[in-house]
């Protein structure tokens, strides 16, 4: 059975990836006739007419995508800290003596206690460096890819009982395809590690790691004869969530985009960077309503939901817009 | 005289920009039929060709290129240069108090000890948080760009009386266009202010504001009333030089290049990164050796020069493979 979903699922995804969504039908299938895929392919006809007073070129038709709980499910945890907790316990059980110094530790004796005091004494570089970088400082890229590569293979979500292919929201894929076919740029920016998502962005939403930008641990480069490259050091430099999105897409995109998605308040900065601008832009917000299907509730949302009414912010409420969620 | 070099200019790049380079005769014609050109091309094909050992898809044919003594004329300083000096005399030109105070008053004095002092004393983040971030500091992105394409337009160099357009080199201008037609992404990584760079790398490279990628000043995100933006700071937050350009290469595209252009110790570790690598590689170093048609030197060499012996880089000498080095 799941090789066969397994099958499935990558033929639907050769599919999406090469149906010229532009010319179809209905480029959005996976979406209900709502109000909501209205708005979307209103705008992106808008901008794509040249007789639109909203036209927008090509080359400034860039768009950015959260991930987690936007691409795909954030719950019950980021799936990157599955994989981190992961590599925590391998790093223990090669060398016991980590146990005694923190925050293995606390990993180890499950104190929550440790973790929760980082956080209330905003320690939160502490925080950041010890649970993102430190579990993988001193590998080299390659060592890193292939770690997370192998672990991706292996693990299941302890809902879905589905590796990473299973947990990426059918409508949004459609959406990103859609988007490409009418000459928009489709980028993500994500809180979590960057070189994470990058691992697998290719195949989940045909994205190459260019095209992915979340927060970073420090490399440094290193030569030694005849070999060099970069070695992950224990610190986190740069963390992507609210304010700190806009401002990494215009380091690396140099281009304010007119769409973008979020669903939670690390977004909320990059979709009113969207929102607020002089041409016609469309900030979409992931409302997670479905309990049956996903999930259903409203944790880190108390500064986007209103934000969302006040600046005309497109709500997507998973229960009712979307048709099917998953790649199934 | 200037409007027809301009339209001239504008046609060649046309051509340059639409002539599948791939399918012409001889996709290097400003280069001579020297060693230089022939190693180009076999690796070219060597990377291109799925029957070559040394085959590598299009996801990786990653290229990296400086700019300044790369791409175009760094002497007898960097274009950047000119206009933070241009842009600090309309500061003071405009408040006179501001002649009284650092680093304005050395500017006004051409006092070049102050300078030096900084550079000696290792003061290098004050020295660029001055030289690079105060003039354009409290910026919003726009007007950052208004000030400097503005600048551009009126700009000419001292010694050739052309603006950027003619200070581009033809052969490397064409080298992109045959890389990208043999399906290369080239990205351009400068020691120079990226967003600078961006304002015209899609007239003169045919590169997008994402395919540059520079020194950094910081940017601050500011929402105000119906309005939201970025700020620039008064602090340069990333200085792309030596061992920050595979760095900010790694965090940029997350793909190791196979081939890289650079002409000077801040290119070093790019071009080394490219060198020692498993897969074939191509690391180019332009030498400026024609003091007839642009300028002979060796300043900031003294790493790079011996390196390519030793690392089997690929030097490129501008009187003898160069056949045209300008747009004129």
């Amino acid at each position: 059975m799941k090789l066969r979903s397994g099958i499935l699922f990558s033929f639907v995804l050769v599919l999406l990836l090469h149906t010229p969504m532009a010319l179809a039908a209905d480029p959005l299938p996976s979406w209900n006739d709502t109000a909501t895929k209205k708005v979307i392919v209103e705008f992106v006809q808008a901008v794509t007419d040249k007789n639109s007073k909203d036209y927008v070129p090509p080359a400034e038709r860039v768009t950015t995508f959260d991930n987690d709980g936007t691409l795909w499910t954030e719950k019950p945890v980021y799936t990157h800290v599955f994989a981190l907790l992961d590599r925590v316990k391998d790093q223990m059980s090669s060398d016991s003596t980590l146990k005694e110094r923190q925050p293995y530790k606390a990993i180890a004796t499950k104190d929550k206690v440790y973790f929760a005091g980082l956080f209330e004494n905003r320690a939160l570089d502490t925080l950041a460096d010890e649970l993102v970088a430190l579990p993988f400082g001193g590998m080299t890229s390659r060592q890193y890819a292939d770690w997370n590569q192998d672990w991706l293979k292996g693990w299941k979500h302890p809902k879905f009982g589905v590796g990473v292919q299973g947990l990426i929201y059918q409508p949004m894929v459609e959406l990103i395809r859609y988007l490409e076919a009418n000459g928009f740029q489709v980028f993500i920016f994500t809180a979590d590690e960057g070189a994470f998502l990058r691992l697998v962005s290719q195949e989940l939403y045909g994205l190459a790691p260019e095209r992915v930008h979340g927060s970073r641990v420090r490399a440094d480069y290193i030569a030694e004869g005849d070999k060099a490259g970069l070695i992950r050091a224990y610190r986190v430099e740069y963390v992507n969530n609210w304010a700190a999105k806009p401002r990494l897409i215009e380091q690396v995109i140099g281009v304010r985009p007119i769409l973008a998605a979020g669903n939670s308040n690390g977004d909320e900065h990059m979709l009113q960077y969207v929102a607020l601008q002089e041409r016609r832009s469309l900030p979409l917000l992931v409302h997670h309503t479905d309990g049956d299907r996903e999930y259903a509730y409203d944790s880190h949302t108390d500064k986007v939901i209103p934000r969302a009414a006040k600046e005309g912010w497109t709500v997507i409420d998973m229960k009712s817009d979307w048709k099917q969620i998953f790649f199934r």
